[in-house]
């Protein structure tokens, strides 16, 4: 049988089921979808493909969904470190984000933060941001997979005036959107202490009625806790329960200070976590106590936050420090296991964003988001347990080849929809503004 | 005036002094000594070298310092992970080691290691484990800097049988390595529980006589302080106190159960922290509090513990993960800064190891233990600020050049001192071995 590709791998790990490892096995992909999963002597047998990989040093996993990021912050990384969080935001953050953000900026960010990605082996990502045309028109450009968030909050800021004109132009967004093959288009809400009830509730009801999900920070800090319970009585999560906001379409990002009820409650809703050890770590927000959310059965999907607070979109060294994490939190080393957290960076990722029929693991039917990474470096020898050493062991840099529906973007290391002198080129460029502001 | 190598770079970082970022420098090396460090157009007027190197895209900072490690358990990186520290011990870790540990092992092992360790970007490390004169040899051939540990533990293994025999060997190798230049030997009595009272005086005298450090596992674990209190009525701690042991020739490793009358001891008596983060999370051990300990003045040093805890030898992934959870643990995102990690992983280092006149900064009359960072990787742009980035987003395949006492031993990411495939292929041998064992 005729078909576009076939990848001959030393293993394949196909996440969904989960804790299989296949060895020389081939993934056969045609018309951006994986039509067959088998062992290579089968596959030569049985195939033909105009082109065929040889990675017989390498893993293929399903490529990573990086559940919340702000892409456009890449132009900012490493400006602002090793300061408390509020000035962060106050004194750095917000006010080049008003001096400088614009659709060129959300272009040049985004594009830097595409390019990163990709290097790393993430093949969707879940972006909340301003100018989201702009972040979609490009993911779509370099054939990315994305959900361009659908911001809203209160204050004026360069892309909307108020709650209502954010709310108009992100349903013209995802109206325009809706027929793209690689975008879909949460709500994005920004939090609960800078979007007012009427819009939440708005937006409630919407993404109800169109079956879209709600992105939003959530008890990101005990600052936020106990500010909006000394303004209203309530948590955060108790007023956007009241609210109707807790459901299976919620994704709650960070969630840092959770008691006991606050899991229960979660778990109860079918409402998703997403997890930002790296952030939570580096601006000392809390820690997310993901053995016990695991335990009471939510999804937790794994995301990097904006470059400006991590400071890298490297899902590899995300799903390392959540392992880690994980375990020193839980005091339990075999919590949070390598399985668990590969689970958190690809499959929970796309039942997070509703997006578990396309992709999040290597299966029949599912679109070929495919991520080939080379174990024989010195740095992953020997080699007991690929899952284990893709998540205690690997770099990014081992990651040579990622397709995104069937299409390759890296190459052996080559990013084939850039062009990586230009967009450095571009960087540097907004490097020396932002400098020259700072 | 002619030298052996100049080396000119964008951005060169000395440690010492601190924060402290020189543009467009050139060092000056020669008989494996910095002898000068100054603007590279004086340079160039100034000296004429037989090797000269144009790193414009790079910053040069001193080696780091790995300061607590088992270089040969390289071998069993990924064999046992995410168990219960009681299990990963017991049913994996102890049965390989008595089964296969002997000089072929640590031979291959140390080898792995330490090429491991130059692709990274360290220089020097701190080594525990058996047969040490089989790591000391393998440092010696490749060119590396190591403290060599003369270990000692109460009971039998393959290398000695009982405290007195190791006593004896260790300070028959100390008197064959005392005229290496590249090597040191510390003492290296395993920990508080491994270890009894007397073998422990006799180190303390030798250490005092020789002008040694002594290296020591200490309160890891909150199992290992309550047994003991509940056997001898003494925390660890305390014990080692009684025995004349806490003084600034201790390099005491892990310490993630202190107390303030702890943290308060340790400063007093001048003795060295050496923290691990990596391995205390994914071992589950606690928590060491780095802000506390540095706020009391203590001498905080970086290590990666063993790859089979870890697992990786990665400083700079270290020195992040020591930066990031030490904000966590002291609740403010301006705790252990980049600045302070970096002076961790090289100048706290050598403090540790009586080395500050030797390496851990790049100062005129130490020793040419230097690194170059490629930092124009999309990953590390745009740059704001060098330190930081080298801390928060760079990776270690950007390490390209690694000098020890002024000898190239990477260059261009080749190994100057290894057959690299050779030794990939041993390496895969012992995985054959080991597998058929577990």
């Amino acid at each position: 049988m005729q078909v576009d590709t076939l990848i001959h791998a030393h293993w394949i790990i196909p996440v969904e089921p989960e804790n299989v490892v296949y060895e020389n096995h081939t993934l056969v992909i045609n018309h951006g979808l994986i039509v067959d999963l088998l062992p290579t002597a089968q596959a030569n047998q049985k195939y033909q493909a105009s082109s065929v990989e040889n990675l017989l040093q390498h893993a293929l996993i399903p490529g990573f969904i990086n559940s919340h990021t702000h892409a456009a912050m890449t132009l900012m990384r490493g400006i602002a470190d090793d300061l408390p969080l509020h000035d962060w935001l106050q004194q750095h953050i917000w006010p080049l984000e008003k001096k400088w953000v614009s659709e060129a900026f959300v272009s040049d960010g985004t594009d830097l933060a595409i390019a990163e990605m990709l290097r790393g082996g993430t093949t969707c990502f879940n972006d909340m941001y301003f100018f989201p045309e702009i972040a979609a028109r490009q993911a779509i450009k370099h054939g990315m997979r994305a959900a361009i968030g659908l911001i809203l909050i209160d204050f004026s800021t360069a892309w909307a005036e108020n709650a209502e004109s954010y709310l108009e132009k992100g349903l013209a967004l995802h109206e325009n959107l809706r027929h793209e093959p690689l975008i879909t288009t949460p709500f994005a809400p920004h939090a609960p202490y800078t979007v007012s009830d009427q819009p939440l509730q708005k937006i409630t009801m919407y993404a109800q009625q169109l079956d879209l999900p709600i992105h939003i920070h959530l008890h990101e800090t005990e600052f936020e806790v106990q500010q909006q319970l000394a303004q209203t009585g309530q948590t955060p999560l108790q007023r956007l329960d009241g609210l109707g906001l807790l459901s299976p379409n919620l994704l709650a990002v960070h969630m840092t200070q959770l008691s006991e009820a606050d899991i229960a409650l979660v778990a109860k809703t079918g409402a998703h976590i997403v997890h930002c050890p790296e952030s939570n770590l580096k601006l000392a927000s809390g820690f997310c106590p993901v053995n016990a959310c695991l335990a009471a059965g939510i999804n937790v999907a794994l995301g990097t936050d904006g470059a400006a607070s991590n400071n890298d979109l490297d899902m590899l060294g995300e799903m390392r420090t959540a392992a880690l994490i994980g375990k020193g939190v839980a005091k339990d080393a075999s919590a949070v296991n390598a399985m668990t957290v590969l689970k958190m960076a690809t499959i929970n990722g796309a039942k997070a964003l509703g997006l578990e029929k396309v992709c999040g693991s290597l299966e029949i039917g599912k679109a070929a988001d495919v991520v080939a990474i080379d174990l024989q470096h010195l740095e992953t020898l020997p080699l007991y347990h690929p899952i284990s050493h893709i998540v205690y062991a690997c770099s990014r840099h081992q990651v040579t080849d990622v397709w995104v529906a069937g299409k390759p973007l890296l190459k052996q290391r080559h990013l084939t929809t850039f062009d990586e002198e230009a967009l450095k080129g571009k960087v540097k460029l907004w490097q020396q503004r932002l400098s020259v502001f700072g």
